[in-house]
């Protein structure tokens, strides 16, 4: 049985899968090493996810994740008053549940690495423009989310990492170094191509200072070119 | 639990996760609703991968796929005194091999839903191509695979699926039916995105027909607009 790698967040990470996406490249670094596994919910925020908690991480599993990353904030931070507000979570209240979702993954197993990544900024012209592309006249010209919001919740998101001695990733303040930013969300908010990249090469980076890193881990049988032609079942014999 | 769907071959299954990767493609299609694993051996033939079914397939698992890709044959049909005759398998060999590993499955479980794939084509002078980039004056001027022998195993392929009443994809004869279809291949034998794209139909078309249809499968979770902002935890009850 090989290590599972579970990413679990909201949309940035139910979409993690598609073409460039940053889950299906670490899929790729991790093949035969470990398997990458997908929970992302589309919409959700920490208050809903942690009615998942129990049933995507049962307590006693006898094989739970060795890492697992930990991606909410965009929804949460949606403003009350807008188009987003149901899925509005106070920032006390997303800290909190933060705390609660890392608890009862290190109630699983005090071993696992626990990955905290912050939502990403919040490109709010193109949020507007995402919005008139969908409405058209009827689109509103107030943005449910700003950058402004989200830093508030990533700075949340940061501390609370430190706090619990926990590796974080800020993609918030990450992306914004880059003159252009912009170019990493494709609607404001969710990722195109080049913001994936970015989250793969933090969450490798993470992952490898943490000790899981890809080239350092065993491949789950012989590689081909240790298979002797003419009497393969040495190689396998070991298993 | 979610149903897994194993994808189980050599290096064309391995690389599926890359940027627009088949694989990955059907990861993203079956999110929330079925776990894809990647079982991909670079450099395998069926001879090898016969050792591997114990392991990644055990008889009495509480929880065997509910499909499984099986996608070897490539280097099966290595030619015999050429630079890839390692890995050479003779014909006969192969389909009985391929019936092993359908057999094993289907004690595993009865029910899996198992799909035979065949080689792709084989572009010689892809091939050769891409030995002289890597090889310069010194890469052989025969190639170690051919298309007119990729066809003697596909045919094999397909015709044990018949017998077995599987459902398979003739790959091999799919893409040719493409004027230029040499754009499929990026060495003449791995697939390109559009050749990954191939696949990818071929394969949700396939599943789709057996009733594996991600559209009419269950979310694993509620959807998050039948969540009520106010009393979220009606939508949860009943988990």
């Amino acid at each position: 049985m090989r290590p599972q790698i579970v990413l679990f967040g909201d949309s940035i990470t139910a979409q993690s899968f598609r073409s460039g996406g940053w889950g299906a490249a670490l899929a790729d670094t991790y093949t035969r090493k470990a398997d990458v596994v997908v929970r992302g919910y589309g919409g959700y925020n920490t208050r809903w996810a942690l009615f998942l908690l129990n049933h995507l991480f049962p307590m006693g599993s006898a094989t739970p994740p060795v890492a697992t990353t930990i991606f909410f904030g965009a929804n949460d931070a949606a403003l009350l008053g807008r188009t987003g507000e149901r899925q509005h979570v106070p920032i006390e209240e997303y800290r909190e549940n933060l705390r609660r979702i890392v608890r009862h993954l290190k109630n699983c197993t005090p071993t696992m690495l626990i990955v905290l990544i912050t939502p990403p900024p919040i490109d709010e012209l193109g949020r507007l423009e995402f919005a008139r592309s969908l409405y058209g006249d009827k689109a509103t010209e107030l943005p449910e989310r700003t950058n402004e919001m989200a830093a508030v919740y990533a700075k949340q998101c940061v501390e609370l990492a430190e706090e619990l001695g926990l590796p974080s990733i800020n993609l918030w303040s990450k992306m914004q170094k880059t003159e252009g930013w912009q170019k990493f969300l494709s609607d404001g908010l969710h990722l195109t191509a080049e913001g994936n990249a970015i989250v793969y090469e933090e969450v490798v980076k993470v992952f490898s200072e943490a000790g899981l890193s890809a080239p350092n881990m065993p491949y789950d049988f012989p590689h081909h070119s240790e298979i002797d032609g003419k009497n393969p079942e040495k190689a396998f014999q070991n298993l």
